[in-house]
């Protein structure tokens, strides 16, 4: 009587250890990063395929806790483990088990004091505008439709007033959690190709709703209701209402988690 | 007692004319664009709005019946009729009848002999390959995935030989009910930004499957069981066994359509 074989050999018995995922996402299905009472999460599905794969629970800690619907390419998530599979293998053994929407793209060793969250000292984020009369029947899950035509120019003029170390708490939603909101930024490009805007940011790190209610300001100035300089002063200021709504979830991702040289090399 | 007013004013009895709309979707979720009678075509949700909007049943005509699965950034259709709707607003009319995947993003008046398929005298494709070992979550409905590492210098190759006027007729798909198989493939690009790799390739008309053909074939290409020459013996020869499989149809969509200088320009 044949048999088919088990995807990968029983896990010999081993010592725990840690490793680091990379993760892609599209978050438009799901309630966000972090697993909920009344919602699928992609941290749900991410443990629920490591138990069926390990055959133990399994509990993943995540870099960022994405909001509903919001993507990422490149989220880093952490966990625990005896099983025998190499890291790198984990993609391969993973991905057969998940939704098409969520996509483990990388895996390596950890030390066990690694923590994907408190390790983690760089971010990138990307946020995706649609500009043009009607929404994009394409993109339409990953962009944010503004029907207005947008002034680039005065919004890169923004986008360099944040350049540098302040404290951002004109840019944090009601229910962060931060202890400090100081945060500095130090990269930043908004370019235009056709209908699409995208800007990308770069920070040590990022307060609650931070890269949403940047992309709500800088709409506000590029349709002419918000100037360069009343955004400066409500910086400065730290005057949330001064600024512009909450961007809508679906235009923003998470790009790119970055840990400082060395923590990761070293198990490679 | 409060009536909400209708979307639009009934039209006044008006004279048929033609209207040519410019049409974006989202294949994934629909047979391809022509009616079927046992699953949802692109065209039929098209009718249905029209038919919704106008009080009678609208027949369209599209520049080209894309398969199922496959999108379009600018598929073009035209249809007649008494409406008093002025063309260009059409697509704000009708967009909110229609599902977000598809997008009419324009509307203009054409003259009455005017036709979508058999005036149009040049179309743009676009052919997307995601080249990881992963497939991508965000980009999954709209390309193909390929784990292997692709050649795109000798993909590039291959390409330079379609250019020109040839007979095709190796690049058809069993079912292609075209009269003559030569066809001028004049322009093409074919570029690499990290993990996507993007084919762009305009000519004055494509047999059934023939961007899928050729997508299939670059890949045999890429990855190097199949050299440019055998390849350009097989397009001298019009052997369709010596190329490649027809890529899926998620990697394909149809760009751009265009028309004679002047066939639009008279009437706008």
């Amino acid at each position: 009587m044949t048999q088919l074989p088990p995807i990968i050999k029983p896990a010999a018995p081993e010592h725990t250890h840690r490793v680091l995922l990379t993760v892609s996402y599209d978050g438009t299905a799901y309630a966000g990063w972090q697993r909920q009472s009344n919602a699928v999460a992609v941290q749900q599905r991410l443990e629920e395929a490591l138990a069926q794969l390990t055959g133990v629970p399994t509990p993943v800690t995540g870099a960022s806790r994405t909001d509903a619907g919001v993507h990422a390419l490149a989220q880093c998530a952490h966990f625990d483990t005896k099983s025998s599979i190499p890291a790198a293998r984990f993609p391969f053994a993973l991905n057969p088990l998940l939704p098409p929407d969520i996509r483990v793209i990388g895996g390596q060793d950890v030390s066990g004091d690694f923590h994907a969250r408190f390790d983690a000292n760089g971010k990138w984020y990307t946020y995706r505008i649609y500009n043009a009369p009607h929404a994009s029947a394409l993109y339409r899950n990953i962009t944010w439709h503004v029907p207005v035509r947008l002034n680039i120019e005065n919004m890169r003029k923004s986008l360099q007033e944040l350049l540098g170390t302040h404290d951002f708490c004109a840019f944090q939603a009601s229910g962060g959690t931060a202890k400090t909101t100081i945060r500095t930024i130090d990269r930043f490009s908004l370019e235009r190709q056709d209908e699409l805007i995208t800007l990308k940011i770069h920070g040590n790190a990022f307060l609650y709703n931070m890269v949403r209610i940047i992309a709500g300001t800088l709409y506000e100035i590029g349709v002419g209701r918000l100037s360069v300089q009343a955004f400066a002063e409500a910086l400065a200021a730290g005057d949330r209402l001064a600024l512009g709504m909450t961007a809508p979830a679906c235009g923003l991702e998470l790009t790119r988690v970055e840990y400082p040289d060395g923590l990761l090399e070293n198990k490679e």
